[in-house]
């Protein structure tokens, strides 16, 4: 079978072919960023908003970018089409970019770094790691690991240094290795997911985390305004464990998934039906606004393949 | 000329060909550890340690690797061996380890990684991005971005994202691009330049910010030893700049340079002459320990070449 | 067979009939302070600094108490005696104070309370709680609830306000229903359990959260002075869980089970063998200063009785 | 004279006689919630809003409770109506309800607690303790003791863990036995009285602690929707004592006496006239919907009774 | 030439005869608030708004000051009045109010101040200190050094207290003379200039950091209204650098200059054209309102004046 | 009678006639820094100390100052000499230098001040104000304004910047005007007086708070190591109320009256006999070392003078 390409500094090569040296400053010190979108019924939605983000990125860490928007555009587009036919039934595919400072002799200054690395490959969406909590909602845990303060690297950038969520998420697995973690801030309010935002309904209100501790996730601001569209009030703020404790309903929220129901906080469960009233009525805005069924394609994914043997 | 090797999973490989997928976990999330030693006269200095503390990374981040510390040191000493020859006049060498949560589809769990990516490789010491401050003494600049506090990511841990070290020097580069940045903690604290421990002489004390903001220097424990060993009382706790305006010496310490004299904070002077006569008393025994006249090899390079031609 | 007694504001009555009115203001605020003692070979252990420790935290809330310090120890000693012989064997029985700010109609002024509530009883030290722990270590978890700050509550006094422990518990115990939690402060210091100090060991030396994010434990104290006595350096301060990650050995210690090996942090093994030299070595040290083998002890409470069928 | 009744798991029990267990959890720990309501004209109001808000703090400490709120409520109105007959003129009811943990045996697990204390109870408004204030305004004091942080134990949930705001008290009162306090948050902010929420206008606004830091009063949110209704703009944020010292009044609120003006912060005089204009047309509302005139009602206990001596 | 007049303590005299006490607490102890006005084309701009901002930071200080406000606003005008002839072409005058404690033997208790010092002076605006950025665009610099939280001074209050100001100016301007600082507040939110506000454009929307860190600046207030009166959405926050680097325009607001554009951040340019579109629209208004183009204004005074040899 | 002098930049002018401009940076800024010393026995103590903190300040501050440390001790004893005579019986001088940024015109940059302002002056050490407190011991009371984190201005700096001070202590002496203000940092531990550091006696240790929230006294300095000569172990570190509040002494330390008793915190009572053992210790070895019985010599004002009418 002919092989995903990948795109790599202005070449397109097959995916096992997709290396860079271990004298990148990617590889070495984490300085780079990166951005993901994917695809609805093989369609890239909001791929120019994701572009921006990841410019933006690379604009608060000075990037040594010189593709512009528009070429990466063109880049990405590129690197989808031929992968697009090599899709199973009921998939579709993650778009994913990474720019990096690029190779530079080790300890030589940040100043010296004149031409970054590009990279743009994509991946089916990992329906099988999601599906089964689309109906029966995830467990989410808060683990004692504090979010990165703002201003130390701001969460709102996507930079590709993730251990401290990882370190989050390595401690809430250890208990359940199924389990979602939800990243408190430094000061105890609700955060983020290592990779998605957070949502939950109280008295009717929809209410999520104020921006300044998290990713400004495209998925997240899509909902707001699918939740404004329905007449439902968006609260966005400083949060605790007691408002999910004491909430009808919660859900995450990502590219890869979308909306993803949610049915306990640290084993207490939240709310009663899962996908509650209002996470459904989203869900189903979503749908519509992507031409896609997502539960559906999700569940289709539960009969089509086996269940890995867990190791 | 023959290439320089490098150790990658297992085999020996020139350094051009010493390449790592593009969807290696280190790339993507900057999920690594890495470390960093040198040679003195082209003996290995401190190796255990270096590989000890390499070790305590991993474990702090669950690294899946099977190598024993043993291991990792015969493979050290077989990256060295071929490289060595490698080296011109009054050259030493850099060691560099770094360990990756491997080759993992992405979004998958971080627990789905059974096999950490392992990479050892060396390099000259780059003496003529420094030598010049041995004796004129560095300018160190106190930038506006602050540590990362350990409650999210422990200093002590060398994690292969640095992002916030580097916003710290493009913000002090920006200014002077030949100044040192030292970083402050979130209370305000000293804490430690992007690549090495901070340390000043008030009273006639050495004193050096106390290990929970910072790595935990090989070096840095080296000079405490030494200077006590000189008689100096050495104190480590919570510095402010106020200790360094009024200190009467300052310098940076780190595997590469070992002891650079610092000159100025922010501008303002720090002691009179440099190095000051406790520094000059710690180079000294730094030379007899290592066996090396640090300055006089890091002077060489001043003569020996000319200097690039700055873009 | 006969009741245990329990001493109430001055009178010692049956444990069935030792009540106190819902109006009292223990009942309505928490507005009490508190202490445990226990006994080993049925004598007390250290009973002055335990009654010196309740003043203490009478003094910090202004406890209106009338009986002095020596009252107190004999009332105890009143309530033991009688109690002592109701024992079976191998048991011992741990003691407890708690003192109120007395019976007040509501919503009156915290001024105007002249009459301490005094409650003196015992029980037998629940062995079987602990037990299994002994020799397998007990497994540790780091809630994200933190430790409530000193300038808030401090935690040196022992105030009957312990819903911030309770919730780290209930957090802890949802996802393993066995672990013990391991508080952190608001700086992700390591702090306490909800009962207990907690040691650890690492490079040989013996090192403990300092005295002011956590319960001033008079265990503890005498831990720290049975290590010196082994020629083992002990260290207070700033710690956090990389320390504990990198540890060779750590153990919980409190009045009930004296010293509880630690096997596990967040899941990640701690140390090897269970448990480690140094604690072993504490734990004959701390035997052979009460006069009882506190692990045989513990363990003949496993054999004699059938474990109860968990709910 | 004839007792009250006080409701006592599943007992209605003449007061003298509503007493629990010295080794019911709530008294050993503090393990309880609780809520606060009153009566107007005799007529429970919003009797609903409070039960609920009991129950939120039973959700967020997984208090075992059995009762429904519906049967909480039912319960609540039979110790209501034995009790009424028993107040004297221009006297009102206080309704308070206490659920704890249950007996336990202590040092048991939080985990085998599953049956909870539940007492409902009355006693008469003590108007006597307020009522001077409501035409002289109070004096407020800030304490030096800060409030608990919602990292630790969340402000919103009424927990019967008051350590915190009665340091704060016996600060206060210490130097002026008749102040109120007004405790800040660990920030500075203004956060609450130890029983009432705080409410001051400036520039015409109507503005209050927001919600992350203080009870979510009734009363509280009851003033809001009032202000509201007469046309003034309400902000709920984060204030300091610059914004009391210059604005133009200022008054607590609480379930208790509803609306108390404030007339002086450390000493400092706060507006001119007391109660200010905003304030007196917000308790002429109140007065109206509760169809009590609550100044009226306070200053006539002053009448009726001599004061208590003062020891 | 005629020397401008002084107001100081009930009188007018001459600039040169405008001395105080070194006893004056004012200089011993910079126990002083001020505030600080201008004129356009010579009319005082919003002076009963300055006076009043005076005297909230007298009772927010408590300055034993018996002038009415009426009083302070009619000695002003008495000021003005004679300087005003000595303005040169194009000039216009800064009002300089300085309330302090008044002279009092040293050590004497706070409360033994019954006189305030009260000094109103006029000079001429500083046009060359800033003209030439009004059209290239300021360079703004984050110190090191955070901005005093609100629980220890609060920034609203002009108080005479400026070294924490000072310290982030000398930080800055010791890497770049001509450099504006912007200080962080102890979390790292953006907070203001040693002596402006910042505003930026983000998004189509006007930016400013929320009123409870920074001074709130009359000129802030006056472009917030301009802003929404030209229908631009302004948004109070708490905003980071990552904010600013993302940005399209921004610019500094003052008494002083009114409103000055911004090129940089920290090196990296901010937006394209300097000043961009919206602040140029607000630029616009101002003149409009002021009814002085403030812009020519400045400019005017590089053409009439050589610039002074820099020492 | 003759007037004192006061040396005022480079000339010895009399007391009425030391006047500073109001254009001095020091009265429109507080920019400026002071220091303090005294004589006893009519001899300066410890007087290069004070200078040399003095010169720190300056140093910290970039103060332009011109004078050597040697011409201004020179300069200071030239003030001492003809002020001398002018002391009463049992009297002695106070030693106060104040170093301002000089006059500049205001608005200009802080780099363009090249000449500090200089002032020495002495007055009678006011006894009178706290010789009654030297028996009975002081009232401490702890506000609820915190001290200025060293991140902000460092507190070991004498900065004429005392308004965070000021605050404190109107709020203190609302309340009780005769109270000393004991301040606490952010975090709650204790910092020190507006003028003076903090000591208490604990389990027979000297604790004092550590020196990085405090200004680092010279009486302090020399306390420790009177302390030590007299065998105590002396303690610097992180202490909150409950120290105080389980202490068995206290007293307030600064250069005006040396040593004085405390006899409350918070009303509430500290240890039993003012002065306590150690503090009656220690005042004997301060009386030994500056050659005069402080407490005598204090009492001394209050046989002497009748106590001035009370506003």
């Amino acid at each position: 079978m002919r092989e995903r390409v990948v795109y790599l500094n202005g070449r397109l090569v097959p995916e096992s072919q997709a290396v860079i040296s271990v004298f990148d400053r990617g590889v070495q010190w984490g300085d780079a960023v990166y951005d993901a979108a994917r695809t609805f019924n093989h369609r890239p939605f909001k791929l120019r908003e994701h572009i921006e983000r990841l410019y933006r990125s690379c604009r608060y860490t000075r990037m040594p970018i010189r593709l512009t928007p528009d070429a990466m555009e063109k880049h990405t587009l590129e690197v989808i089409e031929p992968n697009m036919p090599l899709l199973g039934p009921n998939d579709d595919d993650m778009i994913w970019w990474t720019v990096t400072r690029g190779v530079n002799p080790l300890t030589r200054s940040v100043l010296d770094c004149h031409e970054a690395t590009v990279i743009i490959c994509t991946f089916p969406v990992p329906f099988r790691a999601f599906a089964k909590w689309m109906t029966r909602g995830a467990r989410v845990v808060t683990p004692s690991v504090r979010r990165t303060p703002p201003q130390c690297l701001d969460p709102r950038a996507k930079v590709s240094n993730k251990m401290n969520h990882i370190l989050a998420d390595l401690e809430v697995k250890a208990a359940d290795p199924e389990a979602y973690s939800l990243m408190l801030d430094i000061h105890g309010n609700l955060a983020e997911n290592s990779g998605a935002n957070f949502f939950f309904v109280r008295q009717g209100q929809l209410c999520t985390p104020a921006a300044h501790n998290i990713l400004e996730g495209i998925t997240r601001a899509t909902i707001v305004e699918l939740a404004r569209s329905l007449g439902t009030p968006v609260v966005e703020g400083d949060f605790t464990v007691y408002d999910v404790y004491t909430a009808e309903e919660a859900f995450l929220a990502t590219t890869t998934y979308s909306i993803l129901p949610v049915a306990q906080l640290n084993g207490a469960p939240v709310g009663g039906k899962r996908p509650g009233p209002l996470t459904r009525r989203l869900i189903e805005a979503w749908n519509a606004l992507v031409g896609v069924d997502i539960v559906a394609q999700a569940l289709s994914h539960l009969e089509l393949e086996p269940l890995a043997v867990k190791r």
